[in-house]
């Protein structure tokens, strides 16, 4: 497999899917659709719709269904982007190499278009199950919105977000460290990957063994941002290097150094996929990519 | 009827339901529930969590099936108001006679507070949806969350937020006006008695009915609070008044004089019960309380 190929491919399907539910810019209210489209379309890696549509492959299920979830998390991580660039939060003018939506459209409209998106969110995949009539179908979508929400949230990325903005530049303890990355980053990646296996009919023990798998992605991805912010260049990574240091920000790489911190990744993964491995003896569909998505978060340079 | 005893009964029958959903201050990120639980507790009308039940009262349905969508429309409401506090919008230090959100807790906290109870408010009832073990409730209850999150968006409350945070300052057209007092305020109380008749099992013509009587209360609501923010004193209201004029904002009362105001609030009361009288006729109970609360709105000093 020409994985590079097939990651840019199925970043573009993803893509299309997403940008298929963003809401017309028309109407009065159309200033604010104007900051919700351009946060959306600025661009970004689509990583955890790709999980919930690779997820949703290994069952037999009609793809479709993922699709309105799909755009829906990526809203949700949006707007947390968005909210997090904000002057009373990270205070950051560059979001993915461009202006940040507040920066392009008022500090205002980055607190609207942030709350249109999450809103947003819900509206769409709250609509979708009011259109269901297949009673297994609703009850499966129900469960996904539910596993959405939760993980979203105060026990999952706004709790993350919450602790990681309170404990700003002060010295953390591991446990603390653990818990923002495991909520303000990990939480929505779990949750792509529930949702693909809930709306693939997983029966809640599958549900909580892909749970655990996705919980090590997150953890990689996050130890891997830390070591980019010192090792990438601002080209590279489309916004400015170096932040956790100036900043003065305890993270996996300022406790254990940057060796431990690659380490730490390549051990996360490894038991990621291994873990995947086991799932394919309770008949459930091997994904080649999915595993070499997982690999590629080791190497990824941005 | 002793209107006031019954409607303080009813708002601390409401606040009781609402307060037994906000989440338990705990955990690593209690400062952040600290902060959503003193916006919720800080006070209120709770008219929109009254109108669900009140609505939901004039059919044959299990009280309970509310009180997770009071508990999420009270929360919405809480959280588009914290945000409206913040200095990128409003900018205001006070709300009902205490400190707002972001004064109390800093800025970083009264955005997050906002994006917590916003989402939480999704979690509380599609958590309960994926509970419903009856076909018929779940799709009414699922039906009922599609309402809340189209009424609570970007064509419903934050779309009226939006337009009215652009317009600021600016000379309005009655056309944009009546955007704006139809989305902001009209918005979330068109859902909550809508969500009332959903899940007491209306069909879509008794829901469009309701939709339309909520929709003049919800006018009324809004041109009586320009009214009061010019005849009310800052110890009645709990906040600044005569903030209008101070900045410059077009209301209903800056355009009509108070006088005309004073009669579109009567004219859309009486409609609204006219209206509610005729439903009477369709097989739905009389609720008296809802309509002398419909009639309290021309009245209300606060």
């Amino acid at each position: 497999m020409d994985f590079n190929k097939e990651l840019s491919l199925r970043t573009k399907e993803a893509e299309n899917i997403i940008y298929s539910y963003i809401p017309k810019i028309s109407g009065k209210q159309k200033y604010l659709l104007e900051a919700m489209d351009y946060g959306v379309r600025v661009g970004g890696k689509r990583l955890r719709p790709i999980l919930i549509l690779e997820t949703l492959r290994m069952f037999d299920a009609d793809e479709k269904v993922a699709h309105p979830f799909m755009a829906a998390m990526e809203f949700i991580h949006t707007y947390s982007l968005i909210h997090d660039d904000l002057p009373a939060m990270d205070n950051a003018d560059l979001r993915r190499g461009k202006e940040s939506v507040h920066k392009k459209f008022g500090e205002d409209f980055g607190v609207l278009a942030g709350d249109g998106l999450l809103n947003y969110a819900y509206e769409i995949v709250s609509n979708y199950c009011a259109s269901l009539t297949d009673d297994k179908s609703l009850l499966a979508s129900v469960k996904a919105l539910a596993c959405l929400a939760k993980k979203a949230g105060i026990y999952g990325m706004v709790g993350g977000q919450s602790v990681d903005v309170e404990e700003d530049g002060k010295p953390l303890s591991d446990e603390t460290l653990d818990f923002i990355y495991r909520l303000k980053t990990g939480a929505l990646l779990e949750a792509s990957m529930m949702i693909g296996a809930i709306l693939g009919g997983a029966d809640d023990e599958v549900v909580g063994k892909i749970e655990s798998i996705a919980s090590d992605v997150g953890l990689a991805f996050q130890i891997q941002d830390d070591i980019l912010d010192i090792t990438s260049s601002a080209e590279e990574l489309g916004k400015p290097v170096n932040i956790d240091e100036i900043n003065n920000k305890t993270t996996y790489v300022s406790v254990h150094g940057i060796d431990a911190a690659k380490s730490q990744v390549k051990l996360l993964s490894d038991r990621a996929v291994d873990n995947l491995h086991k799932l394919y003896d309770m008949n459930i569909k091997k994904n080649d990519f999915l595993e070499e998505l997982i690999y590629s978060l080791i190497n990824r340079k941005k």
